[in-house]
């Protein structure tokens, strides 16, 4: 995997965002970029949103007699000089070819593979800021859990990602707790990446060529739910190593961060929207003290929802053996039901007699759960299609949520 | 589904041992027995294997006026009188229909449904002690996990109490931990039960009359691992309520202990055997301190080895939507990986740098581990197939267990 000798160019890859799960990522994704030299360039970009921090004196890295340490300082130099992310991901060694950008525009251009980890309430403006700055044959990575579900309909974060560039994005998700990647404990996770096929220069029965640029093609799009839709995506150049799912795995999988590759964009991130659900009703059930038997029982009644959400809403193209057997479905469930951050204010809400949202408030430190806000967005889509019977764990969470269910009713209400 | 009015007969319901998972089971039973008096006998016995206890100075049932705490007592007449079972399953009232028998002949007398629950080496003993001692046409139900796994195959201990006694023999199995639900505390679990269709007197394509007693009827039975035999059942009196899904889930499910009655007796019983095995290596992942989310990949791959081994060895009769679906498949490995006896030794004989059998003597109180003897059985059942390489993780485990492999080389060597 080490070389793809016969290519001229090699793929540059940007980071887009720099929180905990962005910075772990960056790093994954500079480790490898510089172990695979044949692929890509060993520079990878971070784009930070640029913030001042001061070192703290109790850091490793202070140092009086340095400027870096004289106030308040630029967080990209801070990361640049010291190699670690300071603010978000304190105590971790950055590799030395990971470059942290304050400015977007500067950080994306000439990028041939872009990654997006933040915040999913910033996708749609930082692509903005980006749309036509970027290479038009770019292909993304979406590591954005959750999708974005409304009454309408559902679409997934990589597909807006994909409209608003027109570029083809895929997903990465996965039982993933950032700071336990960070410090390279052995973890496990998924990619999932279909585009139509033209990198490859397979035929495809969809193809119908239309414009006279020779690198721009049109195709017959099948989206998540099936819709066609008319998108015209820009072909690889041939002087590229093809963006295929060896070159993935090439670029995320390490030693200790197992890859799988699969091609159904949907399960995986599907996936990680509504495992969040589920979490907050299997904290609820462990803030009564009802016991293990209870939680297990919980989280098998979520992992056949969203078995049948799939089935459901995106039969067109979902494989829903994605939610049994990869990282993005069973395994991200039962660390979320662990110890992710849904089940802990959920715990906590219980344990406290305290709303969920005073929890939140008080535990998160600003940041806002996903858990509570998919409940939402998911039963209001429930709500207008006439299923909130068919999804009782989703629907109860969301009762629940609103006051109008207690945590005892659930398990009458669930039982099929 | 309180009364089946037409039938003059009712069952008689005897539950065979009396552990804590036993009587927490007889417990249930006993209190369905009660409430749906048109199916079932009041009177539900229990057979206990008699020892002497001393009721201590501490219990809510010391009294030193009263004889029963003068000295050492028969543990049955202390369960009759004091409705507990202060032996393995102190603290909990038990129904006062719940009869504890010492005299296992007695016990099983005239019973249409026998529900065997006790530590798998005493099964063939206490069967062959009652063989031709009971209705010809009782039912069984088998709440012991695992299954008889070695070189020339596997056979499920429900099969192997059917064959002794020459009657059906179903299966329970699920996330249950039993002090939970002997507490009442919600859970789930899964009953498997496809019996040859004569009881409910369907057609069915195999019968094969072959004798001239009316009710005696020979047939073609597939057993799990697909092979043909001739067995010879007795069809059930037609006085009595037909023992089907409806009549089990009457007899087994109560507000707090949800029943889903499954056909799949194979992949019940090899839910509740396999998951010990993925249990061990979950604790030592633990143990390590790796995080929550090497153990959810660890479970992740236990329960695709789970699945792939129902396909492979159990493929005539196995439905693997059992292990993704049922309270005896996925929930039991998630309890089982929480919480449970195989997880808890494994953590700690790596936390104490002890092998786990020394953990094995000084926790366990005398008990076994399931989890190490099935995993050497599994192996040496997957060894002689030629097909250890097959499931790396069920090989991983016994590697372990020998000395062979260290934890460390775990992740790498089940990596796909």
């Amino acid at each position: 995997m080490g070389s793809l000798a016969p290519y001229q160019r090699k793929h540059k890859v940007t980071v887009v965002g720099s929180g905990n799960w962005g910075t772990a990522i960056a790093k994954i994704v500079a480790e490898n970029a510089a172990s695979n030299p044949g692929i890509f360039e060993e520079k990878v970009e971070m784009w930070v949103f640029e913030e001042k921090v001061e070192i703290s004196k109790t850091s490793r890295h202070y140092d009086p007699s340095l400027p870096l340490c004289q106030g308040p300082q630029n967080l990209t130099e801070v990361i640049n000089q010291t190699h670690e992310n300071v603010k978000y991901l304190p105590g971790i060694n950055l590799p030395t070819n990971l470059h942290a950008n304050p400015s977007l525009v500067d950080a994306v251009q000439d990028s041939t593979i872009l990654v997006f980890n933040l915040p999913h309430q910033f996708i749609i403006k930082t692509c903005e800021q980006i749309k036509g700055k970027i290479l038009p044959y770019a292909r993304g990575i979406s590591c954005i859990k959750g999708v974005d579900v409304n009454e309408e309909g559902i679409s997934l974060f990589s597909e807006t990602i994909g409209k608003i560039l027109g570029i083809y994005c895929g997903a990465l998700s996965g039982a993933n707790i950032a700071s336990e990647v960070a410090q390279e404990k052995w973890s496990e996770s998924s990619i999932a990446y279909d585009p139509p096929h033209m990198d490859s220069k397979a035929p495809s029965p969809n193809r119908s060529p239309s414009s006279s640029t020779e690198n721009l093609v049109q195709f017959e799009h099948k989206d998540v739910s099936g819709q066609f839709s008319r998108v015209k995506l820009q072909a690889l150049p041939s002087d590229y190593p093809p963006v295929d799912h060896a070159v993935l795995k090439s670029l995320f999988h390490r030693p200790y961060f197992h890859i799988r590759v699969v091609n159904d964009v949907a399960g995986v991130s599907l996936g990680g929207a509504l495992k969040n659900v589920v979490a907050l009703a299997a904290g609820w059930v462990d803030g009564m003290g009802w016991g293990d038997n209870a939680k297990a029982a919980i989280m098998r009644v979520g992992l056949l929802e969203m078995v049948k959400f799939g089935e459901q809403f995106f039969s067109a193209t979902i494989n829903t053996r994605t939610f049994t057997e990869e990282s993005a479905g069973v395994a991200d469930l039962i660390t979320s039901c662990s110890g992710g951050r849904n089940f802990r204010c959920a715990k906590l809400s219980i344990e406290r007699k305290q709303p969920i949202e005073k929890v939140e408030e008080t535990e998160l430190n600003g940041q806002k759960l996903q858990g509570t806000l998919t409940a939402v967005e998911v039963n209001s889509f429930l709500k207008n299609q006439g299923l909130e019977e068919e999804f009782p764990l989703l629907t109860a969470v969301y009762r629940v949520l609103q006051g109008t269910m207690s945590v005892e009713d659930i398990p009458s209400y669930i039982e099929r």
